[in-house]
């Protein structure tokens, strides 16, 4: 496989991610063509006025018959079923891959309904996003500098998995590769378990009797700390639902260290909580001193 | 009581924000003077040659019998002492007032053991802060556009509370008066509660099994969600233990709250789950927008 070759790209789903992925390797020079199907037929249309795809496919099967690399970029709750419908109808395709938050779920289902298909599918997830979505805010740099998880099967075929890490690269991300279970557990933590927090507290702020006051003296650390309560709730339902067990064990989890916590204040151990508030501290500080010099390029 | 009048203004404790208010009163015109005592000495000789002080009491008591104006500026856990020092020997102060994050414990220590002095403090607190701390980051404009809560007793004298509410309208904050124990249960909801999360969060994944891959796939917005958990643990310490009773409130009930979300998802209920994180999305977006509003000089 040559470096400079150019691959036909289809796009099943195409939404903030798949449309900013289709322009960065249309400007990455890797995409020799882009072609999408979506449910809604309005958005290929639109896509197509951006410049974001050079054709529609009717179909599913008509798209797997005529590309090189499958993506597959459409909403958690949809994706059980178009992996299986793509990986059925694998036409020439080299190999297939997708964008979901969570990756267990879409893993068992291949293993369990298209055993025959799996190698030639490359899970794959970009940590990237925007507060934006649709096609019309796709953006070419979205995925630059940012990190993309894969979480291949042992038996993936290797072409299928080159290509895909070739892909990412080319689109500004840095790959690396994890067991599909750390993933979505990975994820429960850091991503899930947070947007969870941030919807139960902004819920239980807004059914308080002191609700119009908490709203009025609240300031600027509340807005970031709640910020990502302003998520799409259809979205973050579905991947809650999807990584179901991995984000019920980061609550748990979270629960305990909280009732610690809470012990703490009730029996003014201030010993205890110092101890706590400290490790936090120093943990969180060195995690954003790495990120610092990760956007910074440092690492 | 004449508009242009300027007053002596004596702080007890001098860091980031009795420094900030003592330049910011000063750039008013509203200090004729401004005194400070500070345990640590070495922060008074600082302050001087920064220009923050004009000169440097020796004790609290003669610190009170020269100003007009008493601001108790010091760490939470050192504020009930400091405040019945200062009201038992007032001199010829005209008022007494504070920035105590926690009003409820300073009040009731006043009303049970300096209950002839109580009519001078008008309990404050500025809803502005600061990621540095220490006299050497003061800043004559922290307060600009910021709200200041007054807590004062129904028996305050009206020239007291006049004056402090005066003093911080000089600064450029904006002062609104509530109830104390109001006052208590909405800071622990919107500050003291979400620093408690966040210090549980990253205290819960600190000790976690893939602690390395947690910290090295989590990206912007957890660092973001998780900024609080990198204040000082002495502080939050001291805030949580003086805010006890509304603190441990405020966690039961958004733990009820995140119980709630812990069924739907467990018991896989989508429509109970959206409708919570509608509900939390709704009213953060509101209060998103009511806070640019605010930011802006809209409302």
């Amino acid at each position: 496989m040559s470096d400079s070759r150019r691959y036909r790209i289809g796009f099943v789903g195409l939404g903030l991610i798949g449309g900013s992925l289709a322009l960065a390797l249309k400007k990455a020079g890797f995409a020799a063509s882009i072609t999408a199907w979506d449910i809604d037929s309005s958005v290929l249309g639109r896509a197509g006025d951006l410049g974001v795809i050079d054709s529609a496919a009717d179909s599913i099967a008509a798209l797997m018959q005529s590309v090189d690399i499958a993506v597959l970029a459409a909403p958690t709750q949809a994706c059980e079923s178009l992996i299986l419908e793509m990986l059925k109808s694998p036409g020439g395709t080299i190999c297939v891959t997708d964008v979901a938050s969570v990756k267990g779920d879409l893993y068992r289902a291949v293993a369990a309904s298209a055993p025959e298909a799996a190698a030639l599918y490359v899970p794959g997830h970009p940590i990237a996003g925007s507060e934006r979505s649709g096609v019309t805010a796709a953006d070419a740099g979205l995925f630059e500098g940012h990190r993309v998880i894969l979480t291949p099967d042992t038996n993936a075929d290797p072409q299928a998995l080159g290509l895909v890490q070739q892909l990412w690269t080319a689109a500004g991300a840095t790959v690396q590769c994890m067991d599909v279970d750390e993933h979505d557990r990975v994820l429960a933590a850091t991503s899930h378990l947070p947007h969870v927090l941030a919807y139960a507290l902004v819920d239980a702020l807004a059914k308080s009797p002191i609700r119009d006051d908490i709203f009025r003296f609240a300031a600027g650390g509340f807005r970031d700390f709640t910020r990502i309560a302003s998520s799409d709730p259809v979205m973050w339902r579905d991947i809650a639902l999807a990584n179901r067990d991995a984000l019920l064990a980061a609550m748990d989890d979270f629960c305990t260290h909280l009732d610690a916590l809470r012990t703490s204040i009730a029996d003014r151990d201030g010993v205890a909580l110092e101890r706590r508030f400290r490790s936090a501290k120093t943990a969180r500080d060195e995690f954003a001193r790495d990120l610092a010099m990760r956007d910074s390029g440092t690492i």
